[in-house]
């Protein structure tokens, strides 16, 4: 069995967070300074673990074992949300470097080959899952033409230019290559924190669908504009965002969840009645009927809105991903290595979160483990997850990385 | 009676608007390389005017007559609110310039001196009237200290150092200096506009109640968190904001208006339960007892959102003007030389926006006239004024100018 070096994984965990250190957390948007640096520490780090190491036209970081005869991809993503964690993404990158160093020192794994995955943009400053799109042929080169930074406008393609990245072929994948598709990550949740469970191994991955909500009246002078003449699209949308949160609760399930997490009003100054604002509305369900009703309700208090005027109300998509199911065999594997380093210590769940592994689902088996997230915490500078976690985790993940590469036929 | 060169003031204004051009208006923030730029240009016409002109401390422009021996101050603000019109403030800084033209070009006038400034800061990226108030004593170097700007929290003293006004003296306003200070504007409302009026007469200045409201609870994942652990703090911002939004109309004047025109959610991405907002409510009436009563009302309001939970909200008073009235003869004097440019066609009114004349009037005797806006527009690119009516509020007031300083004794 290849045997992870723990202090190993934490050190290259903590080197890693040192691109865009904040307090105890990172701030590494993708396509940042600090984020191309970072990639191309990693994949450094992956020419170091003997593998072909390359960053793509679209930021993967990808290290390709040249000599295995079975393979498995294993990673998660490396940029992080504004001023967030240490662990979210990076985590899984690390632990797949630490695989693939693992079993390159294991004689008795020779044939068996991890390669590494670091994708780009699955925290959405950009696109949605930009990377693991990308590589599993779901990014068209139109989409990229027409995405800019959700922060500040700018477009992808001036963004991987002044990455460095533009120019360079975007890797797609050739799924004959792999057994599947293994991630790693931190729950996020505190369904194994609570619980005092150790290892969680991933049922499903939740379908996310993402609305941005726009309202247009009319810019004016905060004092001189009389109320009756008044097309404040502020007010606008702090009503409508009230009544998305009081209707909402009669139709979610016990698992649903939404959030409006990003508000923009224009011109946002204290003394100009707001002509324009919008909002991003996110739900999430494992379950497809659910997200249908949701959209159906979300569409009607827009129009309704709409209808009521002063502002004119409208409602676009702008991501949406299907629920998943993980490949049950995977599961299998990954439960028995738990079972083996920390009996009874383990459990099946749901992940509310989205994942690179949804997407790389979509092309081959793939599967998903968890490890606890102090309280819970997530996208959030103060997210942690205890030493000795970190270090089972990335030895139970080995294990269950070696399981499914000898059951695969 | 000194005579105004109509052509002059357009193409002045029209130059002044090239600083930050934007669309048919202007974006130029106080301290802004343009705003830095127009005060030198500004600077340079009062000399060309025959004023000895500096710039002081804070970045006021001010011109001073060597010669006269009675004096009226003249001016207005110089930059604009963000994506604003070509007029709002630069109107009656340019009126100022040509009056101070007109009279050093009429003999009759040899003794009567107009002193042009042009404040900085009164649309408040920055402070509120931190021009007028540095004049007139009622800006403390702490509360420079302490100053940040609203869009970028860049502190005040950064701003004035990269401006080059750092260190320079600021001039500070004697009293016995002045007859008075005049000030023109456009309206910015409809009254004028809507009446078929070319002048108005203004008869107070509201008063103008500013807070901070700002929300707390607990960023999270908005996947991961279920909803009944959230302590979202944009939730409790819209429900908050739309039950002040339904109190107020209750408590109202004819006159009394109200907005919510900036609100920040942090982190502000869609995928992250927001730990913590913020919005800034205001009020205005000229009537001291009822924003009172608003203020009380606002106070009600939060105090219930936090003792309701999840989140903790706390209120802050930001910026408070009083309601001021205009000096009563200067306001007989600008509405005789309404009556003889324009008769019939003036009227008396109050002032729903703060003004610089406002902060003024606690010194010397002030005054306010005004000129339509077209469909009552401001603060907004669109924001526009016929060339006849600047015209003619030009003579107007260097013809009120005139009646003022024969008039005092």
């Amino acid at each position: 069995m290849p045997s992870i070096d723990g202090r190993r994984v934490v050190a290259d965990l903590k080197r890693l967070a040192e691109f865009g250190r904040y307090k105890t957390g990172v701030h590494r948007p993708t396509y940042a300074p600090v984020d191309v640096e970072s990639r191309h520490w990693l994949a450094e780090k992956l020419r170091e673990a003997g593998l072909d190491a390359v960053i793509d036209g679209i930021g993967n970081v990808i290290g390709r074992n040249p000599k295995a005869r079975r393979r498995l991809l294993v990673g998660s993503h490396s940029e992080t949300q504004p001023y967030g964690g240490w662990l979210d993404g990076s985590l899984g990158v690390i632990y797949g470097l630490e695989l693939a160093r693992a079993f390159a020192a294991d004689p008795g794994c020779a044939e068996l080959g991890i390669e590494v995955a670091a994708w780009a943009d699955e925290e959405g400053h950009y696109g949605n899952f930009l990377g693991s799109r990308s590589f599993t042929d779901a990014l068209s080169d139109e989409e990229i033409d027409q995405t800019r930074g959700r922060d500040n406008g700018t477009p992808l393609r001036e963004a991987l230019e002044r990455a460095g990245f533009a120019g360079r072929p975007r890797d797609r994948v050739d799924p004959s290559r792999y057994i599947g598709y293994l991630e790693a990550h931190i729950e996020q949740g505190d369904t194994l924190d609570t619980s005092g469970l150790r290892i969680g191994v991933v049922e499903t991955i939740v379908g996310i669908w993402n609305y941005r909500v726009s309202l247009v009246g009319e810019q004016n002078h905060a004092g001189t504009t009389r109320m009756v003449r008044r097309r404040d699209a502020g007010v606008a949308m702090v009503r409508l965002a009230t009544r998305i949160h009081d209707r909402f609760p009669e139709i979610a399930g016990p698992r649903t969840v939404w959030t409006i997490g990003r508000i923009l009003l224009e011109p946002n100054a204290p003394t100009v009645v707001p002509g324009r604002a919008e909002m991003q509305v996110q739900f999430r369900d494992a379950d497809l009927d659910r997200l249908a009703a949701f959209e159906k309700a979300l569409h009607e208090l827009v129009n309704e809105a709409d209808r009521a005027g002063p502002c004119a109300c409208k409602i676009e998509p702008i991501a949406r991903t299907e629920p998943r199911h993980m490949d049950s065999g995977f599961q299998d594997q990954i439960e028995a290595a738990a079972e083996q380093h920390a009996s009874g210590m383990h459990m099946r769940l749901p992940s509310a979160a989205g994942h690179d592994a949804a997407v790389l689902s979509y092309r081959m088996p793939a599967g998903m483990m968890f490890i606890p997230s102090l309280r819970g915490i997530s996208h959030h500078w103060s997210e942690d997850t205890k030493e000795e976690d970190i270090v089972l985790g990335a030895q139970v993940f080995a294990d269950a990385a070696e399981r499914i590469l000898r059951s695969a036929h």
